[in-house]
């Protein structure tokens, strides 16, 4: 079992923070050279998901979207007020899965791995699973 | 191929269903310690997902909020009347991975697995499968 | 490390293209028998799901709800003018896996794999690995 914790902290309520180099890292750690890598979130109100990691717009562009389809709405009843989190964190997913191939990430080459903050800021983690 | 099937029965035709405890059952009765556990549902009008365990008023949120979203607009072609319920399964999804680590799955204090029925109330089935 | 790589040529902008039969192909190819497949798409403004396969009508009406619900907004920052696309990308999700059962795919019988075109016409790749 190759396992490692990714530690995230994050500085604002709505952030995507990218963890493509954090997550080579934790992969490399493991020695593993071929599987799947899965990326797991253990958290109620973030995400992850895989995103252009060359144009930065692309991900305020994701986040602005995404703010404005899921309002804080007052008509939520969750009495924490982060309904709107707890939703996003349902529709972008808690995790996901990336081939491993001769040691790589078989990442496209316009893609990164963002961890995705929707009730920050907090201390956060990322499990990096090996398998 | 340690491989189990759980049977969900929904009661009504939006429904999110807490099977944390059966999940956690069926992968006991593999006898798996370490590896990762895939959740996949296979149906076309239902999902799983992972969200707060603790606050039944979040998962009334998410099925309200999913509800407004995603209407039964009467343009949809399908002649059965439930696209709504494809494309929300399509937005939550049909599969999901859980890292398990020393016969325990390694969920956030707060996190519950939902069966999520979109066109109920049927008998459904979750795939549970370690590899 | 069992690993194929379908490739997708898209015809239009948006398109939903069933590779049910090329993935079975692919997993066939691999002698696997049981195990789990994952589906990996290495770009940003496309994705995969699983979605009915016996009314076309289903995947036209997918594909106009998405439509509407993230229209080519002028307030979007990405100069390319396909934030769109990467948006559906990571609602829909580039990952997901599917449990293979003696040597079948243990999709349910409505059940078909899409590759989701968001931004084509293009030539894509969908990765296939067993795990």
């Amino acid at each position: 079992m190759l396992h490692r914790t990714i530690r995230v902290e994050t500085r604002t309520r709505e952030q995507l923070v990218d963890v493509t180099r954090r997550v080579a890292e934790a992969v490399r750690e493991t020695g593993a050279r071929d599987g799947v890598v899965i990326l797991f979130v253990p958290h109620t109100t973030a995400a992850v998901t895989i995103n252009e990691n060359a144009d930065p717009d692309v991900q305020a562009d994701i986040l602005a979207w995404l703010r404005k389809l899921v309002p804080a709405d007052p008509s939520f009843r969750h009495a924490e007020g982060n309904s709107d989190g707890h939703i996003k964190s349902t529709i972008v997913g808690v995790s996901l899965q990336v081939p491993l191939v001769e040691g790589r990430l078989l990442l496209g080459q316009w893609q990164g791995v963002y961890f995705c903050e929707f009730d920050g800021p907090r201390v956060r983690r990322l499990e990096v699973v090996v398998s």
